[in-house]
């Protein structure tokens, strides 16, 4: 089983600047504990992180064959790319969204996900652990899946 | 650690009605797999279900100085009830929000949550799994803001 | 054939208070009237009002498996319940709407019903006659529904 | 007693094109229907249909001094004519309005009605039935009314 | 004369936590100096609390003949319950609306109250001053209302 | 203790005009009766009318220094205007929201105050009483704060 | 100059039902009251009234070449028709848009006209005077631009 | 009989700048004609112009019992006084509204007078001839009114 | 193979008046045109206008069974005609919708089509060429169809 | 004459993924039939197909002095891209907007294009065809353009 | 080359009162700031505040003829006043929106300007250097277009 | 002090295409007159020009640590982009918002900046001056923050 963890905008920063607002730990570490994980679970995973819509479309794309599941962090592409969400309905593997924080107690404009209506499973608020209980949750669900 | 479960209006028919469409879990089998889980995790779990909106705020008064934090599933009042928003404003136990299927997926007037605004996290999509990630979350997220 | 009528919060003041508006039937004449209709027809009727919602959600449930069909006025609770529409939907009994009163030529929050997009038929503006007819309807469209 | 039966645009294609859909009744077997129930309550009925709006208006202004009461399926123009509402208001004469379907589980712009406001009473959802029960309500409210 | 104090959702929890938010007032303290100005002014004085919308419809009902006015503090359901909103409309008996805070600098969902279209007077933002002063309101209002 | 008493646009015409509507009462009986309250409490008030927004906003930045509290009828102001609003912010002192009528049972434009938001406390709905309440709650609440 | 007046649905029912609201002036008065101040200004007038959406279209593009202005009463198609208001532009004849009573104080649906954007005048609330002001503007503005 | 003119914000500017576009009219010549008008109705007129919404309002106010009529063009007012608006309502003189251009063929903030509700008629987009078209049909209402 | 080309309100006068803004090609000349084309690839054409939304549902419901396809330009009718698309749904022939100009670089209200979501396809903005493109596209569609 | 051909996201799928749902024809197949008219009718064309919103809109600046016409597929970016829409403004060459479905009968989200409002016409719904009919419309107008 | 520099409502308090929040440059300061820039630059500023509405409309006429531009700060004016609007498009004069804050992270009613549509340009947000940005802006346009 | 000058979609073309609108001044020699008053300040300036918005981000977060601000004419992504607001929110160095036309006299679509709440100043409307100023702003600025 494989598994694509992308990055969406901005995050690269994570860590580096502001660690007293958005934590410590950098996105490498994140990177880290999902692998970490995903060992102990016995799957592989890889990682992307871009600032551009197209790239994520691209990555996406490219990931229909190649992977079970995307983990998807689209950060600000969430809320305004039609493109991404179309790339996910069309890959047509499981995509389960992923957020650091709980975008429902900041602006408004983040209350809306354009994502979320073609995502299998949603996970925020948790900060890095939102995607170590989202890896988990996916494993165990393509698993169930395949055993029914 | 101690953590309450509260389940909303109409779960009590999980399982029972319609295993064809929501799943053959009844909602005494997702206790039972909480249960578990919190035994290897070292923490003690109550439930608790009601159809009643203002039995769910009593429950929500009632967990403050006894329990570390809810798990709550409020189902129809998730987009109804400013009483159960407030009683989880009121207590200051971390409230952790819990729906078995993607919500945005769903009608319109489902896509709006009065509770999300003032949870920590929301996990949903994953199923029964759902309240397992959450439950995941919220005992790791405790004891590292214990430590700190 | 078994049919559950529920009335719904305030309809208990029926006849009793302010007969110069709502009329002088109270809410036990309204229910001989269903009573005699159901005799004729050949069906057991059995009654419920509350004030709260969360009952009426446990009404609703319970009636799986005991009744044929509901007739609902949810008075107040139809324009901001989501958990009895949601009862409504997984029990699977067809359900009637009923209101005494035209709600579309009153306050406009009483023209969005949450209840008639999961119910079967709507009668609405005869005032206690509107029992009487969805009660004919109900029993006619089962009969017709149980012959096909 | 006698009562106009108005058919909106469109329901003269009933039972004739597509019977899987809306059933094999054509619009003659629901007059038909109607002719029956009426004469057994002893009141005239007259029918009329038309897809034209003018025609329609024409029509309810004609029953003026003719007609005790209108049973009016608007259908189409339900939504958008304040031409016919505006008639239904200056010939005081008591319209009930009636639909074959529960419009409020179809397209968002069939929720409002622009009859309904000026309505005594409204009956959907029923199929044909939908025709037979207002037709009853009308006649035991105008004969209540008479009494009074 | 005779008065009924209706205490909402959550207002139990007063000055029983967080006393550095919403004071050190107690809801019992609330009610004794209630108690004390009702004595002062001549007037009997009842108190009750629920978290539960549907025994505040009772409450109010019960009012009718009872009570010669209510204050009332829906707090939560002040913004979702038309159902209370009904049984205030049906029970004839003036209503005079509180809240501890100014909610019109709150959270936009609490700019909206369904109460008060159908109450008498408002009081807000007077901490438990504004049940003060509205029993004032209310007491001095009916005896003008009685002379006239 | 010195508090100032605004009235906004048109309340000149009080008791003068139209007095089975708005009451019998002039605005000078309605000052007199403040008069008589402030001595009984042992604080200074003064009057100012205008229909001129301009001079609304003049008044109450004079007020900085001058008075304590100010008791605000803004009337149709009360609804557009932003400068009074601002000017509310700017002087510091606190100021109470006062309405003769209940506004939220008239029309829709008059539901929203651009003042609510930027004052203490709110009164409406008892005529000329809300002034009377609205004073012993403005001077109740400042004798507090200078104790505390 | 000859001049076009178009009467809407149902101005046709005018005078003859319910005179105590509408007034006692029948269409046939109105069209009277024109025609004898059209002598009296040195115009022709011609009349055409009719519940169709469609007829008014054809008469408004059949008097191009024939009518020098139109005085148009749409009623119920003036909120509604989009066909009309695109007749209007096409003909490039001054159009006057009239109505009897002040459409500002009615329903809101009442307040949105499609005609007024492509309109030259507007005159409204007046009664049957509401025309003789259009016939008199319009032949003064028409006499007043030739000799420009 | 006597009759106010009231003109508002920046008509003084009428004639003097841009006659290319507002005409060569100015508003010392549109008080002429209607003077004229006047004069061979056999009533008396009186005009006023401010560009202060105060100094409107205190001029509504002040025709009470002095003027049987007012002819009020609140150009920019128009779309945003409450204070004007309560003070015709206050007045309970008929109030006549008047506009030189089609404020509907502008821009959209310009399509919602908050007079119309208020006014008795309205006549706009006749140029300076809007105003002697609404003093023939005050007169005349205003005639007919005292003969009934 | 049989096509009906309907064409709405107002679309009488192209060509005709106006030919500096619409182009100077006369309803004639397109429908010329189109027979052209149909002669060429072998299908049959028939031509309707009317300005009466009525009598385009009458056509379109009379073209079941004696046409394979409708090219309809509903004009006006687009933006508020439900009885059209009703019947556009209704006789399950594949209806192509054409408009002469790009609506969607007009007013709003033509930003909005009832007509679209019940089309096949739609052609705009290629002026008479957009009825030519939608034929030819009806008429490869169908075949292909056909031969599938 | 030189044409361009602009695919936008995720287009790269066609026929690729889900045949079953956008049928067999791969963007390359789509491609070749566009050239195999082009050929035909004496036309050179280009394709570029990207998933990146900043390279559409470099190619559409860089077609600028190279193409006579864009035949334009944004895709998900139709309904979010100002920047193509700007770039399409600023070229002053003629756009022709194109989809393979029609967009009005998906998501509401879909039913608002950036892109119609500055484009020539608008074909959709025609599966690939749509390309094939853009294509002959936009050179048999820019044929008729230059001959003009 | 002469410029006139309007103040709105409540700017007359700055750095008078809550220097810490507003800093300590009060009204007199700016001025002085202005001034010293002006005679830098070569030409003539003159200064007005006003908490009136009424009073900036009347200044703005006045500017026609004696200044070149318009520095305008309508402080809360800005988002309510139609009438400043009007002058602003009537007086012909280059106007310049100057404001000290950000407008655009403040309440969402200060999003929106009625005053910048007619605006030659904006500098919001850089406190009293706003207005000398716009000076220096204005100053150079003004002269650039002299030239040209 | 070092400025970073960020131009976004389509601002390369300033100049080159369409002079007689945009004005003859190209996006060099928009930058020439930027580095010449840089030059003047001494402040060193580097320019960037993008239409994509992922590479916009890039820079905008690459600016961390080597600009002390920064110059953002996001051009279409200023109403759409939430990256490029997160990016300005996470770098922390002043963003200084600036278009050369004035957004707010355009399509309503660009009346909303998604920058707007997150820059510390804004220029708009002065063509290529609005650089020029906002550059003198920021300088400005800045020095005066390292004083205090």
């Amino acid at each position: 089983m494989r598994i694509l963890v992308l990055h969406g905008p901005n995050l690269n920063l994570l860590g580096v600047r502001e660690p007293e607002i958005y934590g410590a730990a950098t996105l490498d570490d994140i990177n880290q504990a999902i692998t970490d994980l995903a060992r102990q679970l016995g799957v592989e995973v890889e990682f992307y992180q871009s600032n551009h819509e197209g790239e994520l479309v691209d990555r996406i794309q490219a990931a229909a064959g190649k992977f079970d599941a995307i983990l998807l962090n689209a950060a600000a592409y969430t809320h305004t790319s039609v493109a991404i969400r179309d790339a996910v309905s069309a890959v047509r593997i499981p995509v389960f969204e992923v957020h650091l924080s709980n975008t429902h107690s900041r602006e408004p404009f983040r209350h809306i996900s354009l994502i979320s209506p073609v995502a299998r499973g949603v996970v925020m608020g948790f900060g890095p652990q939102s995607y170590i209980l989202a890896l988990r949750g996916a494993v165990e669900m393509l698993r169930a899946e395949k055993k029914a």
